[in-house]
């Protein structure tokens, strides 16, 4: 599993504080701790409503990128805030994200491509999301038919079936795991699968039981990332004991210490 | 989820004691507890090694009838203790269990018809365990056409693919996942489905962990009812989100509580 973390965001007031006042050394310590807790690559998020967020989105890569090696996902809705990121980024970058939207895939694909990036791709478009597993198919062969014109190969896709939450949308969770396991089937290379975790306890009263209770399930439908808080211990053990119970990792007693 | 509690059991020391004292008490609050606790069935196991197990079978089948209604499921290895409790069982029991062995079910699928009992048919037969899922679906079938013969419909078979120790047998869980899923095509009315849950997590140091993390994959993956220990809360809570999560419950704040 790749663990991208969803800590380095503006939207937290901690993050966004340190945004405003450009405190380097607290962002540099959420990175490094993020990526001690396990996260394999981390979301930079400026978080809404920030002045000038291009000359922001890049101040956050660059700080990051004093202290670590660490992959990034450049994540904003705008498609300059993406670029701006992409423009400083070391090495390849995770774009979140592009939709089956037009105007999308004609912003976001030439940047995955001038950029060599890797590209999240959520099965939406115009008319919204979706109500079942074969129309998020659907989209999603339209977007890596349409990053293949911009020689994009399915393996820089990250296919995100759009994890609900279970107390709007509760008949949406089967879906969502359904389509994790057709996705795999669309072509070959396969694209790789991702989902933000977070959202599907949006609401609840008990969300770090259902996150980690959601992972679980979409991690044994084939699952090959999620976005998430690698700092919330539970849910990050039952990652582990997942990968060991789908023999994705060896097992051994100390598996929980070992990871 | 149809939860099977697993602690009527003389295995356990203070069970087992309890059955030598014919201490009606203990095994009567402890049938309880169970019920409380969650538990739509018990499964009664006189434990291994006792003295005139068909009689200490009777007793605790008798024992239990005078708190509790609660659905039993009959457990021995020999056919004639599951008879001594299926005499005395007033509601309709659950015979635990068959395997595709032909002596087994010559002397089992007949006690299931004469008793109109259901019964859990492990897939398993002279040769062991099989190594895929396939092959787990042959057994299932040899099984399920058996007990046609006794009249015994497929809706009263749970079938249970054998979860094995995950230190010891890795690549088997996928195995289970995959079996669970293709039991429900093999007829119609589709089977049931279930499974003994601990034996995942036999001799690993994680045992709760590892048990709440399989319980989620096997319920995503369809499964009917299995036999745990319904007095481990964190399990429990497992349970109660996958079934919010898999939309068989409806969502409420308050769902931990109501159930």
């Amino acid at each position: 599993m790749i663990v991208i973390s969803e800590r380095v965001n503006g939207l937290f007031k901690s993050v966004g504080k340190a945004i405003d006042d450009r405190d380097k050394k607290f962002l540099q310590d959420l990175a490094l701790d993020q990526v001690k807790a396990g996260a394999n690559m981390l979301d930079v998020n400026t978080g809404p409503g920030v002045d000038r967020p291009e000359q922001i989105m890049k101040w956050m890569v660059q700080t990051i990128q004093e202290v670590t090696d660490v992959q990034l996902s450049i994540d904003a809705p705008v498609p300059s805030v993406i670029e701006a990121g992409l423009e400083v980024c070391k090495g390849r970058a995770l774009i979140n994200s592009t939709t089956a939207e037009q105007k999308k895939m004609a912003s976001l694909f030439p940047l995955a491509k001038m950029y060599n990036a890797e590209i999240i791709c959520l099965t939406l478009d115009e008319k919204g999301i979706p109500n079942d597993a074969n129309s998020r198919c659907e989209l999603a062969l339209t977007m890596i038919t349409n990053a293949m014109e911009y020689e994009i190969t399915p393996d820089r896709i990250f296919l995100d079936p759009l994890a609900l939450p279970v107390g709007a949308a509760q008949d949406q969770g089967m879906k969502v795991l359904e389509s994790l396991k057709q996705f795999k089937t669309l072509c070959d290379p396969a694209p790789k699968t991702t989902v933000g975790l977070s959202n599907v306890s949006n609401g609840t009263k008990e969300r770090p039981l259902i996150n980690r209770t959601f992972l679980t399930m979409l991690m044994a439908y084939g699952l090959d990332s999620a976005i998430l808080n690698p700092s919330d211990t539970d849910l990050m053990n039952a990652l582990r004991t997942s990968e060991i119970l789908l023999n994705q990792k060896l097992y051994c007693d100390s598996y929980l210490r070992a990871c």
